[in-house]
């Protein structure tokens, strides 16, 4: 069980918690819960760093910042014991849980379960605090970077062999796109992990996008519900699970969009070989992911090409380019941060042809001019103006048959 | 270096501590510093842990409360790199100080210094989190009770062979006696550690007794000074140290007084064999201290017998005793929350006789009736009426020549 910060913000919430995990205990399951920090709590911890060095010790940000979860474990163990469940807390150095050391977002190794193993079986909640780990060569606390709690969820469910791993969070499921945008949205049932991980690329926050690969890789049943629900009679949720396991599976079972994208076009660069990795090389030496890239060669042999970085690199990617200008050879640049991208995700689409060119179609007869397209086997994301947005994944939602009744 | 809860409350008080030790650096000074939680972090994270349950578990305390030291230690550690300084910090698990498990006011049983002093062989500052240490069998935080990290700063400079313990405090030095009661306290240059674990034992805030008692047993000369100085021009303070270090000796040094007593008399006590331990047992068996003990035996083989224990456990010492009155056998119990304890503390007093008793008469002289008397050798108390507390301090202070010119 994952509980996240809105659902430990305060005592009486974290009591809350500790109610839907004495639900599971009756039930007969031994339980390990993975905890965030209260909700705020790690932004202020984060200011604080900040503030003292805006460059930061990453080692020293990740101990002050791993501070957050330890607290709530604890309380949680407290609420715990108090509700006459005996438990315990494990920070990620006790546990152990093992990562390299990236610090500030660190990467599991492996997980050592045999201690909360051993709790269980003298009856005992592992409360285990999320988002943190160890590198055990330098004894250092790592932090697994934002959301990482998810991430700790799955992959200790993974090490301790749990028949399932529930994230409890503030919606009761994964919804077949946003309900704010699209009121007739569908919570899923059942979606599947290499679905489920597009829809968290492409947009959709419901989980940190390590946490579905992690999932997907040790085949660990996440199923997604809310901490909300009234502890004794808890509502229904979306299971991601393997495509195997999806009776109905239909051709696109969801929607996903980014608002927070940006497009970078420079034209007439040279078709000479080599020219890609001299554009995209320092942007990945700058740490700046790019994403959709499409090239156009014209009839005089020189290409324009487009490619989408996220909003927040936009400036930073540009600098470097404009630098770069002349070793790489192309005549102007061109850009735009008020762009989006939509996706439509579906396992369906690897034995459906023409899926994608029916979005096209769509988009294209409401007004919606595509900027570029990218493709993969079970997605397609079209780059448009961010004003279109709501209008085109309305679109695409109806498309699809997705509208609820 | 040690800088307590005040010295640490914001980012900008902490950047003057690294302000401190960087003066320490450029002096050509290898430096440890120990940190509290910033100032009013602890009582929250304390009155969590209570929130949650009022018996809440010891363990899960610590490690909920152990957080506060751990955010201080990342941020000085930040702070310190900021300014030039190579820094690390370590948490009590880390260092690691190992400890009983005597959770929530645990004893620390070892220091392993080496990693720290490798640190200095790179230069580097070693920012340690105090309060908290590791009980090596359970892997579990513990925390070392209020006012710990002047403990931890003690411990760690005898283990790694400190050539000074300096604790910075809100105050610049060991005085007198407490100056809002006594504004001509004097600020003593030094004082033997003797003395000082008598100050602290007796009333004095200044230090918690644990670190006293480690500075003695270990000799670690420590200088109380304040944190509030300006760090390029730094005022003076006090150094506890030997006392051969000492040259001129008072034979009294030191007034402290302490209103959290509580008087307890027992009447007409059967002077029968094991009636002190029938009375004090049960108290000790409930963790309540008893300090002062006085016995009178009357002519008829009876015995009044008075003695004080903490005014917060008065009420509880009574009800034992009440319970227990048959067994022990005593006609009535009286007893008195309103009265004070006032303390003469000097090594001058072994080899000058008669000094208490030029006390009883100044405080006869001044109308203070005397409840009770305890001496032993470096000290006396007396238990006062706790109206008279002011009167009495300043009537001993200058009567042994302590008041400033």
């Amino acid at each position: 069980m994952k509980f996240g910060g809105t659902s430990v913000a305060t005592v009486e919430r974290i009591r809350n918690v500790a109610r839907h995990v004495k639900r599971e205990l009756a039930a007969g399951n031994e339980v390990a819960v993975v905890v965030s920090a209260m909700a705020g709590k790690t932004n202020e911890l984060v200011a604080w760093c900040k503030e003292t060095s805006p460059l930061y010790d990453q080692r020293e940000y990740d101990a002050v910042v791993a501070s957050g979860e330890q607290v709530t474990a604890g309380l949680l163990a407290i609420a715990l014991q108090e509700m006459g469940a005996p438990a315990r807390s494990w920070l990620g150095w006790q546990a152990p849980i093992h990562t390299n050391d990236t610090h500030g977002s660190a990467r599991i190794e492996s997980i050592e379960g045999a201690g909360i193993i051993e709790g269980f079986k003298r009856g005992e909640v592992a409360v285990v605090a999320g988002f943190q780990g160890l590198h055990k060569e330098s004894g250092r606390i790592t932090t697994l970077g934002r959301g990482g709690s998810d991430t700790s969820a799955v992959a200790l469910a993974a090490a301790i062999k749990a028949d399932r791993c529930d994230i409890y969070t503030d919606v009761d499921g994964v919804y077949s796109t946003d309900p704010r945008v699209v009121p007739k949205a569908r919570r899923m049932e059942r979606i599947a992990f290499e679905e489920m991980l597009e829809m968290a690329s492409l947009g959709a926050k419901v989980l940190q996008v390590r946490s579905v690969e992690v999932a997907m890789v040790h085949k660990v049943p996440t199923f997604v519900r809310s901490s909300f629900d009234d502890p004794a009679n808890p509502g229904a949720g979306t299971l991601i699970c393997n495509e195997e396991d999806i009776v109905e599976a239909q051709v696109v079972t969801g929607i996903a969009f980014s608002r927070d994208e940006a497009q970078i076009t420079l034209r007439r660069v040279a078709d000479k070989p080599g020219v890609a990795a001299a554009v995209f090389m320092p942007l990945a030496e700058a740490g700046i992911n790019v994403d959709m890239i499409v090239q156009v060669v014209s009839e005089d042999g020189n290409t324009d090409m487009t490619f989408t970085v996220g909003s927040a690199d936009y400036e930073r990617a540009f600098a470097i380019l404009e630098k770069i200008k002349d070793d790489i050879g192309f005549s102007s640049m061109a850009g735009a941060k008020d762009v989006a991208k939509v996706s439509a995700i579906g396992i369906g689409m690897r034995s459906h042809a023409g899926v994608a060119a029916r979005a096209f179609r769509a988009l294209s007869e409401k007004g919606v001019n595509i900027r570029a397209i990218t493709t993969s086997e079970i997605k397609f994301s079209v780059l448009i103006d961010e004003a279109y947005t709501e209008l085109a994944v309305r679109t695409l939602h109806t498309l699809y048959g997705l509208d609820a009744a």
